[in-house]
């Protein structure tokens, strides 16, 4: 599934620049002028909330809640929020409509409600010099609306727009104005039928003609046809289309990226050569067009290539910078990296829309009490407590995660644009990755349980459609999928840590970060000789204990993994059988999927 | 949300009676004839599977299939449940229509559909005597074909007509022939805006007036509304409306079901003073109409009482034969198991199906391999594995248990049939309801993970809704909440553990039950002391070991749960806050919750 690209490569690096030269078109500027921030009852960014159901319960708070939105938010990220949530609001095209919406009717909509959100320039170059999280700060304000425009929006702008800034050279950069007018609109085809994880596997193929200077794009069958594609498949012009690049003679260059032309802008007809569709409803995101494509001989112009990592003489001699596979890895963990950052960040809006309509239901819902006459709202329960406040808390630790997550990236993304090839970049790039890898499980996992246990918390009326939770599952569901299979991603993060190990090991590399992450694993093995020290919840409460525990934690499966992989690959087998046989000790799926790390049971004797 | 009391009271008593007298009227009888069962490969029931993308991994079974389908069912079942199937395959009116149908649009076919499967005649009384379990088996059949039919048909005849049959008396018997003709289409309304565990406190009233011997139905506000009622939405013409009853003078006689004419049966407009209409989209089963109704001073005649619990004189007065409130829970809890016992069942189809989708996408979708050139089936991949298996073990587990259970509840049946008043007929009320309550949230917990665990193991082809995964999970999902909230549920089955610890300390009981389900906990506490023996996973495959422990566990929660509540009673709780203080305790949620009493994580450390 390709349409969780959804923060490319050097996002916000294109992003400030892309911007910066949009300013010269002047599209017109929708959004209203801001109010300062004061704190008063009647400040326009956190005004006081109306008396209703939930007053009773909101003035028990032990804490000034306006106070927490500024300490978390800051006042200018909340006054941003509020400016994109007013304009939203304000505008009619962004109503609601009553009853349930034909496919086909979603799609356009969703469409017509892109191209507003580009009138309103909610992006300044200004206020994203300062503040970079507010490229994340919009995908999830977008997406707190509706997660199919959120999607659609930036397939178009920051995966389109950024592969071919990123991956192309300035012979591209005439697409980019095109962007911003809409005159063009673009999608990322790289997922096929048959392949979504194992990419060196595509097969749409790139044979260059030398006699004409063209490249011919071409599907050998039905199973090499691009698939799962956002907005190919009803409105996008233009699609990144990756594939094996031949040159003659036959040799194979492995997967670039060219632009390809799908539809003409004019009349949305496919070109010549395109078969181009729409691949049917989805389980949720369903204003959003995914599609799929077949390419029957396709002729580009060679410089349609983006050559960045490769480029092909007109004669057809193909050349590179790129010295092996190894450097090419390297240079694209980034990539890889920022999508999963943006779908943790993701998750975290879908869990935090879910505990909050869960918790004010069950605030008001009133079921049982004490005598028959009074009864008691669900959430004085402590069952109906155990079940949300955990989810909760969740929600505001893998918030600042995945904030802090963004800022770690930017500032590799600064360094890619700096050229730094220091060992520290270097490895701030693993590091991120195997965070990242981590991170978008941790998160998308916990949202996804979240949302269900809100769902069941709120009883039969939490199975209305209206109630939003039912979309909200629907909507989270691909971030567990799309940019990595969680399963398979987690192996990511437990091979970076095995690494750290085996080179410990092998050269007596000391294990430490440049984010200090791994640094505790120093003190492997010996820290498998620690034991539980907490003898009554309340020292549980003091944060030294859990997290003793779950340093514990890592050691032990590290070390059952380690000793694992080292029998299998002395019992003969290769690699990828060795590997095979103990992933499922190497990723900590187990932990993840009982949710002990985030979530204990509080009955469990262990 | 009633829509689940699909099985309800002494459903199998009526079924047979119903049916019986049913053949009088002469519904044409569309089902085929059922060939006998050979052995042979060109066998009608258990034909071979053509050839295809799957024969090479079903060629490598260890066991001959046909042989496991014949022992896991029986020739008979299997004959039933082809003859289902074969009709619904042939039948146009089936035919899954090709896009998505409006809500409006899937509510009439459903209704359609449902009308044709009484047509279809396929229980047959001679059959049903032999083998009641095809009263969920033709359940089954039509939830794997659509929930939405599968319930609308159950909530008509099984639910609503044995709510008449069994509530009611000679007087009612008038309206059974019209369910058979679909001349009346029923609904079960309980379930009312603001109250849907607490049934005590519905607040739709039913006061009896003398002068025109009438009871006036009326909705106090909109709290009171019946709310989530199933057929309701669109077509039910008669509900049965519980209310609290009132005589003359003003005394409250509590919850008591009657009568009610919702539509007319030939323009479906509302009768005078009553308010309905559907509740719009749900999560799933959105084939099923859910309504909402209002009853302005509906007078309907006393006769419309069902009066089995208590009737009222031509004069106004109150006649019952129940002693005390007891005996009215202890004569329910077989009308409260039967739809619960059903739910398990349900779940398991919906696991079924998941299970077979995911494992048949496995075997065929290729991913990495050894070499570029050879991609191995994901199925082989132990991670996969790891995924699926326990969950089509979990399957075969849960298909057992839901059918034995069933036939223990049909043995429960039949005592009350004949009017058994022994204490082995209570116990044996009060095990099957302990075992319903957490059957119920054990099955559709299990379910709903499971196929969410399929969805993921199945990447983006699993979040495409053709593939199934999306609906099965959306229609399964009310099994987590209607009959009861799972984890309300668990909690009456910890007070069923809880109460024999009392009555063993207080008065020297033994623990032990008919189906001997709870005898283990004679040892108790001295099990406690028992240790876990294996010391490696060849011992754990002994099935001695893990249900050594699993007799561990129970005991060990069954301790603290005793000790917890003795404890808030010494400091001065009083019973209701007592049991809420350590309800997260009693029940055994910790353990559902992390699936550890069914699936352990192969790499869990304890």
């Amino acid at each position: 599934m390709s349409r969780g690209r959804a923060v490319n490569a050097c996002c916000v690096r294109w992003a400030v620049r892309g911007l910066a030269s949009r300013r010269a078109w002047r599209i017109p500027k929708v959004a209203g002028a801001m109010a300062p921030l004061g704190e008063g009852s009647d400040d326009p960014v956190l005004p006081d909330l109306p008396r209703g159901p939930l007053h009773a319960a909101r003035a028990r708070a032990s804490f000034p809640w306006k106070e927490l939105a500024l300490f978390w938010e800051g006042p200018d990220m909340l006054r941003f929020k509020k400016n994109i949530f007013s304009a939203l609001e304000n505008d009619p095209l962004f109503a609601h409509p009553p009853g349930s919406l034909s496919l086909e009717k979603y799609r356009e909509l969703t469409f017509l409600r892109c191209k507003r959100v580009f009138e309103y320039d909610f992006l300044r170059v200004e206020d994203l010099l300062g503040s970079p999280l507010r490229v994340l700060a919009l995908i999830q304000c977008l997406g707190m609306y509706d997660w199919s425009l959120a999607t659609k929006f930036f397939l178009h702008t920051l995966t389109f727009g950024s592969a071919i800034y990123s991956s192309g050279s300035e012979r591209h950069f005439k697409y980019l104005p095109k962007i911003f007018t809409m005159e063009i609109f673009g999608c990322f085809a790289l997922t096929e039928v048959s392949h979504g994880s194992n990419t060196k596997a595509m097969r749409t193929t790139a044979h260059y003609d030398p006699t004409t200077e063209e490249l011919i794009i071409h599907s050998p069958d039905f199973e090499a046809a691009k698939f799962w594609v956002g907005n190919l498949g009803k409105t996008a012009t233009h699609a990144v289309v990756f594939a094996q690049l031949y040159t003659p003679g036959g040799q194979c260059h492995g997967l670039h990226p060219f632009v390809v032309q799908i539809r003409d802008p004019k009349t949305l007809l496919p070109m010549p050569g395109v078969m181009v569709g729409d691949i049917g409803r989805k389980l949720g995101q369903n204003g959003l067009d995914n599609g799929f494509a077949m390419f029957h001989k396709v002729r580009i112009p060679r410089q349609d290539l983006l050559n960045r990592s490769g480029d092909i003489t007109p004669e057809g001699t193909y050349v590179t910078h790129v010295k092996d596979a190894r450097q090419h890895f390297s240079e694209s963990l980034g990539s890889l990296s920022s999508g999963r950052v943006a779908i943790a960040g993701m998750s975290v809006v879908n869990l935090k829309l879910a505990v909050s309509i869960a918790l004010r239901f069950s605030a008001t819902r009133r079921q049982f009490g004490p005598t028959d006459e009074e009864e008691v709202p669900v959430l004085e329960y402590p069952m109906q407590q155990w079940r949300l406040l955990p989810y909760l808390a969740a929600a505001y630790a893998l918030d600042h995660f995945s904030k802090s997550l963004f800022l770690d990236l930017v500032e590799l993304q600064q360094g890619l644009l700096g050229k730094d090839r220091s060992a520290r970049q270097a490895e701030l790039g693993r590091e991120i990755h195997a965070l990242a890898s981590a991170g978008k499980p941790l998160a998308s996992w916990t949202a996804q349980r979240g949302i269900q246990e809100c769902r069941e918390a709120c009883g039969g009326h939490g199975y209305l459609a209206m109630n939003r939770l039912g979309d909200l599952r629907d909507d989270n569901d691909p971030n567990c999928t799309y940019e990595g299979d969680n399963s398979v991603l987690l192996q990511q993060t437990s091979n970076y840590l095995l690494g750290l190990l085996v080179r410990r090991d092998q050269g007596g590399a000391r294990i430490e970060s440049p984010l200090k992450t791994v640094d505790f694993l120093e003190a492997y093995p010996n820290l498998l000789g620690h034991r539980f020290e907490g003898s009554s919840p309340e020292d549980c409460l003091d944060s030294s204990v859990p997290l003793a525990a779950y340093e514990w934690l890592v050691c032990y499966l590290l070390r059952e993994s380690y000793q694992k992989l080292n029998q299998e690959k002395q019992s003969g087998s290769n690699d990828f059988e060795a590997r095979n046989n103990c992933q499922v000790r190497v990723c900590f799926k187990g932990c993840f999927s009982n949710d002990s790390l985030l979530i204990p049971a509080p009955s469990c004797p262990w």
